[in-house]
Order: structure tokens, then C-alpha cells, then sequence
């Protein structure tokens, strides 16, 4: 099997990277995209053998842009990972705590971290992202100055952790999506589908939708509506259910709900990862 | 009747701010917070009388912070407002657009605005929000950078508008919430109601709770589903529907709802503001 080249969002470092080296292993070589649409192009066009891309935050909530990118490319979902989000206060090897004067990081990483800057004394200043704020402590050669990124970054770009977990609030995981453009073999024995359709905005037929899952005893995991743009008697759902395609009780289910959903799409069946939250 | 004090997040010339504005009146009073544990606190210990908080955005998703909030604070939602984010480019007076090199911003209002940017070869800087971009423009009297921000944040910092909509994507609307203390007297016609409640975790659950819905022909305008962090085994679920708690079809609803779940919690009614998208 050819080696796996990994699209991820962001710059070497960043969280999305640690995602990928966790879910696919550590020999994995990744590809940094600046954008979530670049990271699904790469797949897409066969720049990148897979993708991995954030699709929730346990504070910060679903990332619609990347079930948008689902919706509008032709990949699969392969797997599931959620990452516990970290902060590490990083700065050059020889930098002492007290030497530290400002704090970089990406605004989201520096708000999440307030009350443990605040403490410390320490002054918060916006960079572009996590990941890019170690790297330019490096390249600056920058000794009064720390950033807050993951611990991959303070790896890669050989920093010092002065302080582990930052953040103010421990429950703080984000699940990542893993992509490829075929699916799976089924090998694992449980599996997680997700699935996005449209209904026509009316009493109950939201009730009857669920009930094509229910009266099957399929189980739900997630379910979020979401106003289409434009055509506000449409809905979008986007629903997570225990189960594999190929499981017949599914298939009876996508049969049915086709009845009544204008569009269903399939983004992939996948092996549950137990979640610790 | 005395005088409104509205608390946004954000400083003066925020999109909130803005919010605020349309929804409460140009007359009103403002209150900048600097996040939104403060706004739901000033509102709460009463330094204002009402407060406007983002709930979901159209390509972001919902804000769980201010739904965690509303859990955490006793105070009600009496209105909804749908802010379309539309970003305008500004500079001091005289300032031309040839004149630009710079342009600071929010990084989420950069990544919006990417294309835009781009095509008119203008570098993207980050700063810690949108209408602080701007003051800071005024503060520097920077004569050689933008930035994007509200056309309100341009009339309260006394900038000229180089160019309007500068958003890649114009599906970009903001959700918000009008809070206060207690809630309002009913007097409209199209009223939505905002709960949360808990499940705990087996087949068919959800499915039970929403025909407690269905059953009375009371429509769902959203659902979410949250995993409930170190409760593997219990969901919460934010919802709205048409509806009024005063409302014997809906007082019955909840009535029926307490049978089958652990928590829940009535956030407001509220009328219906009509969305355009």
C-alpha cells in the first residue's frame, strides 16, 4: 500500500496536524492547505491521498463550513477523532517565564486561555493562527515573546513548553473528520453514519422523519437543523445514526426517508470512536 | 418608561452594536462588554436593562457559548433579530483606495472577504476584532491601511467607506437574542418558544420527545443535539417552535416533556421576526 499524504487545514503545527498524525499514525506525511476548500480540493484532486477536517467544537459548536464543503464535494468519510484541545505556552529554549512579555496566538486560543494570561500577568496580542505564532517566535529569534499552540508545534518548530493546558476550560475537544475519496471495506463492528437531507418545511415532517429511524430502532447521535439560504420553507438537517449502510434496517431507512426528502446524501459510514466527553 | 441600556460584546461599532440598534431603536444606549460572560452579567446584576448576544450564524454555526450562557443566567430571550453581515472597507478621510496597503480585521472577517481582498491586491491583517480595526485606523491617523468593519463602526469612528459587501459569500446573516430580566408581556400574533432539555441516551428517545410535539401539531423551527460533556450517556438538545408558553397546546407540550426528561429549561417566547433567507 502506497504511503498516505494527509490534507489538513492550517500550518505545520497546527491542531488539525496533530489530528492527522493521531488518527493516521505517526508516519504519516501531511499536507498543509490554507483553506478548508483547498484541504477538500487536495483530496479531491489526488494531491492528498485523505483529508482530516474539524467538523465540531464542544464550545465553539458544528463548523458549517466544512458540512458545506461535505455537501459539495464527492469524498468520504472514513473515520472519526476527537482531539482534547491543549494549549501550550511555548517560547525559545532559554526563555524563563519572567522573560515573557507578550503572548501570541490565534484570538479563539488567546480567549480560551484569559483568566490563566490574566493570572500570569501576561499580555495577549492576535496572530493569524497557532501554529504560525511558534513558527514566528523562530524565525524573529524573538526572546520576550511566547505563543500559545499545540505541543506539536513547540515540536516542530523546536520551542520550549513553559506551561501545559492553558485553556480555562478543560472540556475542550474538537471532532475531526477523516476524508478520502472511496469508501471503506467494512472491517470494525461499530459504525457510525452520517447523513444530510432537505425537508419541506411543514408540520410534523420532521416527526416523520425521525420516525423511519425510530420504527427501525435505529439510534440517532447528532441531529442539527440548519435554514437553507434562500429558500426559507427548506430545511437542511444533518444527522449521525449508529449503523452501516450496508446493514439492511439502514438501508430499508434511506429507502423510506427518499419518500419524503427532496435530497439525501450519504457522507460516509465509519467506525465509532468512543467518545471521552 | 425609562431609558433602554442594551450590553453587546464587543466596543463601540461592533456588528452587536449594530444588532442592538436595529433591533432596540436608534435611541437606545449601548453598553460594549468585553465577552460575553459579561454582557449575560451586566444584564443580570443590572447595569443594563437588556442585552443582544449572536446565537448562530449562517456559515458558522451556532455560538454554544451563548447557549451555555442563556443555561447558566436566568435571564429571557423576548426577541429575535437577523443581522445580514455585510463588511465595508474604510479608511480616514481622504484616504483613497490606491492609497491602501495594509487592511486589519478579525481573521474571520479576513477569511470572508479573501476573494475580495485578493482581486483588489490588498494584504489581509489580523487584529483582535472588527470595530477595534477601525478605531485603530482613527487612534495611528494610519493614512496607508483599511479596515473591514460594520458601516457603523465607519460612522462612529468618523471613516469614509471605500467599498460595501466585500464578503465573498452574501449569505451571511447573524442570529441574535434580545435578553432581559423578565420576560414580556405577550402581545403579537407569531410567537417562538426556545428550550433546552436533557435525554438520557436509548433508542428511540428523541424520536419519543418530539412526537410529544407532533402529536400537538406544534412545528419545530430548530434542533440540536450536544453531547454533554463527561455525560457520554446524556444528550441536550437546544429547540424552537412556533409558540407561545402560554399556550395550552404548548403548556401541555412541556407538561409531557417533564415526563421524559431530567431537565428542562424555557428560555423565552418571543415573536417571530421573518427571515429573509
Amino acid at each position: 500500500m502506497s504511503k498516505k499524504i494527509v490534507a489538513f487545514q492550517g500550518e505545520a503545527g497546527a491542531y488539525s496536524e496533530a489530528a492527522a498524525y493521531h488518527y493516521f499514525g505517526a508516519e504519516t506525511q501531511t499536507l498543509p492547505c490554507k483553506s478548508f476548500d483547498e484541504l477538500f480540493a487536495a483530496v479531491s484532486e489526488g494531491r492528498a491521498t485523505h483529508g482530516i477536517a474539524p467538523i465540531e467544537n464542544s464550545l465553539a459548536g458544528s463548523i458549517h463550513r466544512n458540512y458545506d464543503l461535505l455537501l459539495r464535494n464527492e469524498l468520504h468519510i472514513i473515520g472519526e477523532y476527537h482531539l482534547r484541545v491543549s494549549h501550550c505556552l511555548m517560547a525559545l529554549p532559554g526563555v524563563a517565564l519572567e522573560d515573557v512579555q507578550r503572548v501570541y496566538s490565534h484570538p479563539q486560543a488567546l480567549a480560551q486561555c484569559e483568566n490563566s494570561l490574566n493570572e500570569m500577568g501576561l499580555m495577549p496580542v492576535v496572530a493569524n493562527d497557532t501554529a504560525g505564532s511558534a513558527r514566528a517566535l523562530k524565525e524573529h529569534n524573538d526572546t520576550t515573546s511566547a505563543a500559545l499552540a499545540s505541543k506539536l508545534a513547540a515540536q516542530v518548530y523546536g520551542l520550549n513548553i513553559l506551561e501545559e493546558n492553558m485553556e480555562d476550560d478543560p472540556a475542550n475537544y474538537t471532532r475531526f473528520l477523516a476524508l478520502a475519496p472511496q469508501p471503506e471495506k467494512k472491517q470494525a463492528d461499530d459504525y457510525k453514519t452520517s447523513i444530510a437531507f432537505t425537508l419541506i418545511s411543514k408540520p410534523g415532517i420532521l416527526f416523520n422523519a425521525l420516525s423511519i429511524f425510530a420504527l427501525r430502532e435505529i439510534d440517532l447521535t447528532k441531529i442539527e437543523s440548519r435554514p437553507q439560504q434562500g429558500k426559507p420553507w427548506e430545511y437542511l438537517f444533518h444527522i449521525d445514526f449508529i449503523g452501516h449502510v450496508d446493514e439492511k434496517p439502514v438501508e430499508r431507512a434511506l429507502k423510506h426517508l427518499e419518500e419524503i426528502a427532496p435530497f439525501i446524501r450519504v457522507s460516509g459510514s465509519y467506525p465509532t470512536e468512543e467518545r471521552e466527553w
